[in-house]
């Protein structure tokens, strides 16, 4: 006699799951949410008092093979936490505010354990982003995923009032960039960091770093949410556009945002990549442009401003904790 | 030196996918999209004129171990059908229409080639719902999936107006039963279907079924989208309650909506297993409680009505082309 149980699907332990992350979900709850978890969707009013026009923008993301250093480290929580930031800045990027989340989590065989480290992580991130886990799918899938591992993606939806929507559309030569520091590689690069600290270098997981750090915790650091000093910055100050620095890099993201005739001109001199980045690069015998298009190299998000915001930005910014660093300007395409 | 590519990341070939899929993704436009594709978001308007209190209701999903017949079969279109059509299923069992969607589909070496055929599949399964495909996320993730294997997962954002939320409060005893057939399994209890017929039965995938139909036919069946049947009965007929028939069967996901004090009488004489299900029990000796809840034998969704509204519901869905089926009643609980 065939059971579900036997073919490898277990929906008691998927019970027990819902019922072992419901007091975290319900922690994330907002004044928009509206009736409970067990229906067949999740419900948030649309009414956006305030707002003009009302814009939702909505951005869909996974962790990519930073999922192996959980694997192999056994910490679970963090990777949740990176999906939402990841969302939230993308969203962000277009100078909207997160109203709701739903993740998809998909294993080979559901460890309860497990998937509800990577939910607390989730849970707590929106909590911190104020942003509503709405909904979420736990998926075991028997021959998808190798022992004791595991994909997922979240899915983000905010609002923006469209007279405020961030898109770039008004940058112009002589603007300038403002970086905000990342903390780490986020999301991006782990299958060419993998390659070159742990195949080519063969480096321990516990290796130190120059500036101190255990290498598993700089790989695991947390993807950073940039939404509290980024909202305070466009309450205040005219922000012309936001990059968020993810696969493709500083300049590939923050070209994808630029006017017809409009460049970068960035000061690599601005800043130092921080040891991880240096260590990738000497591990690996990584090629500049390829280290430039793979990661973060120390600067998450991009602001662009006109000349004359540029100080009234840093104050703000600073006034949030945040270390603000000039690293280029924008100018005419093929100047 | 290392590169992304040597690291099993190909940048340019996301990039070539990007350019195939555009067409198509554009064709999913509606109305409410603003600006193109290309930014760090999807955008929709969130005024919904005509609502008094719009609500937006989501759902995320996977088509689970069905992709597995997608691999086996090379054909990869119809699950991304699916998964749109069962994630507009979810959120019209609460009474609301689909607005947008955005997916995620990660996978070890991206291929182009099907890739982009599951994404056709997507976009055309939103065209059909009048849903825009507003976003997504590719995923190349070295190590993680077998080769030639994938997985994916689709969120859908709705509206419904409050007044009009189908959410089961009103449901009492006494109120009737209609079930709308499904197409098969629709993307529900594979990982047993495939324990039975291939593994325990070690059937070939072009055994003919009872019926005439080929196996693998029938197991990669699109789960259909119920949306234009559906919203032309909410149109005319007070619906109490909608249930989407997926893990958990019929009487798992419809107990879901009753209120306190309601149970299920479902006559089983209603209807024939169709010869799918059939085969898959007799192959596996599965029991039937099993096969209860792990597939929808027949039933897709279930709707519940006042008994004075059942013949005009038969009739519009009739008009609608459906065939509407009897099967049971809200009973008092433990009557």
């Amino acid at each position: 006699m065939s059971t579900y149980r036997q073919a490898g699907v277990d929906i008691d332990a998927g019970e027990s799951l819902v019922a072992r992350i419901k007091p975290w979900c319900a922690r994330t709850r907002t004044a928009g949410v509206l009736g409970g978890l067990g229906l067949f969707g999740g419900f948030f009013r649309a009414d956006f008092p305030g707002l003009a026009e009302p814009v939702l923008v909505s951005s869909v993301d996974g962790v990519g093979t930073k999922l192996k250093l959980a694997f192999q480290t056994g910490v679970h929580h963090t990777v949740g936490q990176d999906l939402v930031n990841h969302c939230v800045n993308d969203i962000l990027a277009c100078g909207a505010r997160p109203l709701f989340f739903l993740d998809y989590f998909a294993t080979g065989r559901l460890d309860v354990d497990t998937a509800a480290e990577v939910i607390r992580g989730l849970a707590q991130a929106c909590e911190e982003n104020g942003c509503a886990l709405i909904g979420g799918e736990t998926a075991e899938m028997p021959g998808f995923y190798a022992d004791g591992e595991y994909d997922m993606s979240g899915t983000v939806v905010g609002v923006v009032d469209k007279p405020r929507l961030v898109d770039g559309a008004r940058i112009r030569p002589g603007d300038r960039l403002l970086g905000l520091p990342s903390t780490g590689l986020h999301t991006n690069g782990y299958s060419l960091a993998r390659h070159a600290l742990f195949e080519q270098a063969r480096l321990p997981l516990d290796h130190r770093l120059t500036d101190g750090h255990c290498l598993a915790d700089a790989l695991l650091a947390v993807h950073r949410s940039y939404l509290r000093p980024v909202q305070a910055l466009l309450a205040d100050v005219d922000v012309r556009g936001i990059s968020h620095v993810t696969g493709g890099g500083l300049k590939g993201n923050t070209r994808r945002i630029l006017p017809a005739g409009c460049d970068l001109l960035v000061d690599e001199g601005a800043w130092e990549w921080p040891a991880l980045f240096r260590l990738i690069q000497e591990c690996g015998q990584v090629a500049r442009p390829e280290m430039e298009r793979a990661f973060n190299l120390g600067i998450g998000l991009v602001l662009i401003l006109a000349p004359e915001d540029v100080e009234r930005a840093e104050h703000v910014l600073r006034e949030q904790g945040e270390q603000p660093l000039r690293i280029g300007q924008v100018v005419a395409a093929g100047a």
